[in-house]
């Protein structure tokens, strides 16, 4: 299976990355990167469950032996497993693998998983009470920000399924009327599952009339009325084309539609920040940094003097993470390069009357646009079937 | 509304055991600990979300701006808001308040929430390169671990829905054959909602036939056949009778039911599982050590001799977290003492064969008994309505 899988050739390149950085250990923890490496995707628990990449030497994942027989099953080839039962000091085994691996303290440099829990770093920090210690996105980082084929296929099928939804809550037109926000979430849950997807990728969002003005509203009680601005942001994650369960990828789109005739004033924001997010899109290419697209869309914004009303940044990376790296946020020096995945969603909010924002999932190409969008519906607020 | 919540007298309680461990600064991050002590119930992500109790001054939340409303309404009075805005740099955010509370580093003791990630802890280290650094769970454990009349009244009723989505199961008898596990599962999720439950309080595990032999099996495709012991592991989280959002308590109970005529030598072992938690149980009141709840079981098992076919601990505290302390674990020499809330949970499992599980919670009481059980649906195999 090993040769099918690209979790040794990760890893490896997260060993030259640690030659060219000088460090000599990185430690993965369950969560975005411990998947990345090895396609191990568990939730992090109290329990030790840790992996070692030392610039030499065997990889070795130390964990509870009641996850032997998954991590068994880890397609890379040389991979050490160390399992330690309820009962055992789990420092002790790690003692053994640090010492095993050559990492023994004076002048080591050690990468840390960056969502590393504070109770396991302390552990580390302890059995190691003289290294160096850095982020291992110091090393990660580059490799997962430019993704490859395999996660590119997923991060656009996972955008189909978005685009799908979309498009059906939008052709519902005035049916939508009396929904409560609650129930149009679950709604669009339902047919996210229906459209391919796996669970929802983040919790989904359903603001309506005022409530759209809060960018993270919590869907609620509020039935929805005609003429209402909604708010959607939503997506699933789906499964790449990889072993089961070794790494999925989410969906990640918001829309702003209308159910009938909108308030005064609303079509010529909406035509702003259509024209913001086309404005930060058209901007993408190799080589520019993520900070000029947030600038492209906040100039749009300003222009039309809606700048105090656009109160995050323009968008975020995505891959196994829904937000990771790169994030497009002034000030963000950071070059774009192709393969690199990210949402771009201005938006504008205006207390006590309503919200738009508007987001496709983009990738960084180095073919003429420079571009490419993996959402293709329709950015109007138009409803209904005809 | 300050009054009525247990949020103020939480912060108080974590400040006068910061006095005593001589602890200058506690941080909290989004997750348990942070929900434990403002009700503010959010997931972990990338932006800096810290809230800083300093032993004397004011606790402050240094929060993304998107949260400004939601954290407005938490109900501490002299709790300070230091919100920043994306494009800000968070770390002169936090050196303001680090400043502000006394804690400048030289000779400061500062503890760090047990699941901050790596990344932020790094930051906090970057600020205060001079301090000592512990865990949270120093001055917070000790007040988490004995729950208040709240989160009791909150447990309790978690186990009904528990219970109750028990007896169902059981009572379909022979109706359970030709079932897939993933079916089974999502059936059983249907129930907890309908019984009242909120969202499963982690997967919920049907494990039928020789998957039985693996703890944490995923729920498949494997059908269930007439004879299979299934292992029925599962609960949902309630919502304490707090302000909505600001406190959930799960369920956890296990059952190993069969649906038809046992294979032979099945109900031996289950009644030595029955036995062990039993004993287990019965061993339970303040004083003695978790670690002798853990023997209790072992015991009976051992006696059995099937001491190597029960691979885990004997239980987990149970709380904000599904798995928090105390762990009822061999060499635990915690002390048990009323209000502690824990699953016991011993279970025997032979590869190829099948497994068997029995798991209640219970709390440490201060009466005759030393124990009550949450759980009370009953414990056997035998499945059918009469």
């Amino acid at each position: 299976m090993s040769a099918d899988t690209p979790f040794p050739e990760r890893i490896e390149a997260c060993r030259r990355n640690m030659a060219r950085a000088d460090a000599d250990l990185t430690v993965c923890f369950p969560g975005p990167n411990l998947t990345y490496c090895t396609g191990f995707d568990e939730l992090p628990s109290e329990r030790h469950l840790l992996l070692f990449v030392p610039q030499t030497g065997e990889p070795t994942i130390v964990a509870p032996r009641m996850y032997e027989d998954q991590l068994a099953a880890v397609p890379i080839d040389d991979l050490a497993l160390e399992c330690w039962d309820d009962g055992d000091d789990p420092a002790e085994t790690i003692d053994h693998v640090l010492e095993r691996a050559g990492v023994t303290g004076a002048s080591a440099t050690v990468l840390l998983d960056d969502r590393l829990w504070e109770t396991f770093s302390q552990d580390l920090r302890g059995c190691l009470p003289d290294a160096d210690f850095g982020l291992a996105s110091t090393v990660l980082e580059p490799i997962r920000l430019r993704k490859d084929p395999v996660e590119l296929e997923a991060l656009r099928r996972a955008a189909g399924v978005a685009d799908r939804v979309s498009q059906e809550i939008r052709s519902r037109g005035t049916d939508l009327v009396g929904w409560t926000e609650a129930d149009l979430a679950r709604e669009i849950e339902r047919l996210l599952a229906a459209e391919g997807g796996d669970e929802p990728a983040f919790e989904t969002i359903v603001a309506s009339g005022p409530n759209g003005a809060r960018p993270h509203h919590h869907s609620g009680d509020r039935v929805i009325e005609a003429g209402d601005p909604i708010v959607l942001d939503f997506g699933a994650f789906v499964e790449a084309d990889l072993p089961a369960g070794t790494g999925r990828y989410p969906g990640d789109q918001t829309r702003t539609i209308v159910a009938g005739d909108p308030p005064s004033g609303y079509e010529r924001v909406h035509e702003v920040v259509r024209e913001a997010q086309a404005a930060a899109v058209d901007a993408v290419e190799p080589g520019v940094t993520a900070g000029s697209i947030d600038e492209a869309a906040r100039e749009v914004i300003e222009a039309a003097s809606y700048g105090d009303a656009f109160v995050h940044r323009t968008g975020h990376g995505v891959g196994l993470e829904v937000h990771e790296p790169p994030y497009i946020v002034a000030g963000n020096d950071r070059e774009l390069e192709p393969g690199m995945v990210f949402s771009v969603e201005p938006g504008i909010y205006l207390e006590g009357e309503f919200g738009i924002r508007i987001e496709d999932l983009v990738v960084v190409t180095d073919d003429a646009d420079g571009v490419e969008r993996l959402n293709d519906s329709p950015h109007g607020w138009e409803t209904g079937s005809e």
